[in-house]
């Protein structure tokens, strides 16, 4: 799997910060999932290898337009740029998503030739499961902001596995299509009469990934729970430490706060995102965007800074 | 007046040609008036020397989102910028603007600490004046799309006069004050008691600039009647004369039918924007966007075609 940065800013776009959205590729497949689409992430897009005929899933943590005016946009150009042949889109995200979206494209008359489906989160529950299917799960919980807002955790089943190649060798087990039988778990009868079990050819099988996308929000129990032991936090830092007061009057994390969710929930890895543009080198404020960084990494040392077009490979 | 085009493609964004949206700038003041804001059109004004802050009136010519979608955005992040002392912004358009920006901004929550004025123009009149001020007129009407569309007309009130100096030397008038006073029509009487006019010392005051916005459109007699005499006319071809059916079935002007209305209006100038990606030179159409304007250029010579950041000085 891949993350793509595509909007790492803050409430309006700067030249060098567009406004929030991340994709997850799975590279084998180059198939493509969205987490939020603030405007212009059709036109980032565009300065990328990704396909918007690949996208299959958009999750939207709420409804602020940095996170959404991106949408009806992408996904009109979707339909005309793909025909009629292409894939349906799944949404999910918050209550008021689906009038959104059907309002706008009454109102516009906007045409998709493909199917789109929206799924709100039920608002009874704080935190569930929103999607699963054969490899992938992914858990929505809520957090505290302004808004009704998510975080959402994607984890994979099935981890790798190995096989221990080696092993069959010295068994004189001839390679090919019995080595294949044996990693996926089955049992195998030789020419010779010798049987083999796949269990005792593959390593113990690793934990599956897990990602987490934060959403914007104060400190939150709740997104300290969903992101317990994750490989990747990708969690927003408004905010430098230094103007905590106006992250909670705004209901934002500041860098520490990000950097101490991570801590608490032991991730592997933490990247900040949604930065403010009152830290980028055109304004007069003296903190600066790596200030933002050293502020995360003396609490949670494992910490990025997105930058638009970043990309992770996980 | 300077003609800033920001974005001059059709229905998507392609990396040359953003959708659509157009700027006039006042040179004396930097007061900015838009037609259209397509998704991304606060992005292209980022990358000018224009200025939210300045945006007085936006006139939208139909409600397709290739022309809309960029207007929730462009307006919440002036009020993000600008803080609470800018002025109010006035927007005029067709029958449904005034719900879809309500809709959007109760939906997502967005704040404008600023007045915006929604002007819609009524459907019982197919023309009309639409807005006046001291200097200048702004004339509507209506054209033939798939949806409720308007062209648009601005016309200056008072042209340009040139005060006649050589004359007024020639009578030993003495320069300063009463060179103005003269400029300005007002009747002078000097210290030795002679006494001039005004209207003797200026040349025939020329006429107004007139500039129209065509809107989507096919061939419509009501563009050809706003547009008579316009110092420039600015008017979609999305399609090339070879595809006539095509723009037929879309409700779109040809190049020819844009040349024909400019020809049919005795315009001055015709710029054409609202290009179809279909002719960027990454397809693999055999026509090109030189072609278009030659098509153009055939029946009416004084065309030219827009490209994005393209600036026309009237």
């Amino acid at each position: 799997m891949k993350i793509v940065f595509l909007g790492t800013g803050s409430g309006m776009p700067t030249i060098k910060r567009n406004v929030s959205s991340i994709a997850l590729v799975f590279t084998n497949s180059n198939k493509l999932w969205l987490w939020d689409c603030g405007e212009g992430t059709q036109h980032q897009i565009q300065k990328t290898s990704l396909k918007l005929s690949k996208l299959e899933k958009i999750f939207i943590t709420h409804l602020h337009g940095d996170h959404t005016f991106g949408l009806p946009g992408l996904l009109a150009s979707r339909g005309l740029r793909g025909g009629q042949d292409q894939g349906n889109v799944q949404i999910f995200g918050p209550s008021g998503l689906d009038s959104y979206l059907e309002q706008i494209q009454n109102i516009t008359k906007t045409y998709f030739p493909y199917k789109i489906e929206i799924n709100i989160i039920p608002q009874v529950f704080s935190e569930g499961i929103l999607y699963e299917n054969e490899e992938y799960l992914v858990r929505y919980t809520e957090v505290f902001h302004n808004i009704k807002t998510y975080a959402y955790s994607i984890e994979e089943k099935k981890g790798k596995c190995h096989f221990l190649i080696e092993k069959a060798k010295k068994f004189n087990i001839p390679p090919g299509p019995i080595y294949r039988a044996l990693k996926n778990g089955e049992k195998v009868k030789l020419p010779d009469g010798r049987i083999f079990y796949g269990k005792d050819f593959v390593s113990n099988i690793e934990k599956g990934r897990k990602i987490v996308f934060g959403g914007d929000t104060v400190f939150c129990e709740n997104l300290v729970y969903i992101s317990k032991n994750a490989d990747l936090l990708i969690h927003e830092a408004t905010f430098s430490q230094q103007e905590e007061d106006l992250a909670k009057r705004n209901f934002h994390s500041t860098t520490s706060v990000a950097a101490q969710i991570a801590r608490k929930a032991q991730v592997k890895q933490l990247i900040l995102t949604h930065i403010s543009p009152r830290y980028s080198s055109n304004n007069k404020l003296t903190i600066s965007e790596k200030d933002l960084l050293c502020e995360a990494q003396s609490i949670f040392p494992e910490t990025l800074l997105a930058e638009d077009f970043m990309e992770y490979n996980i």
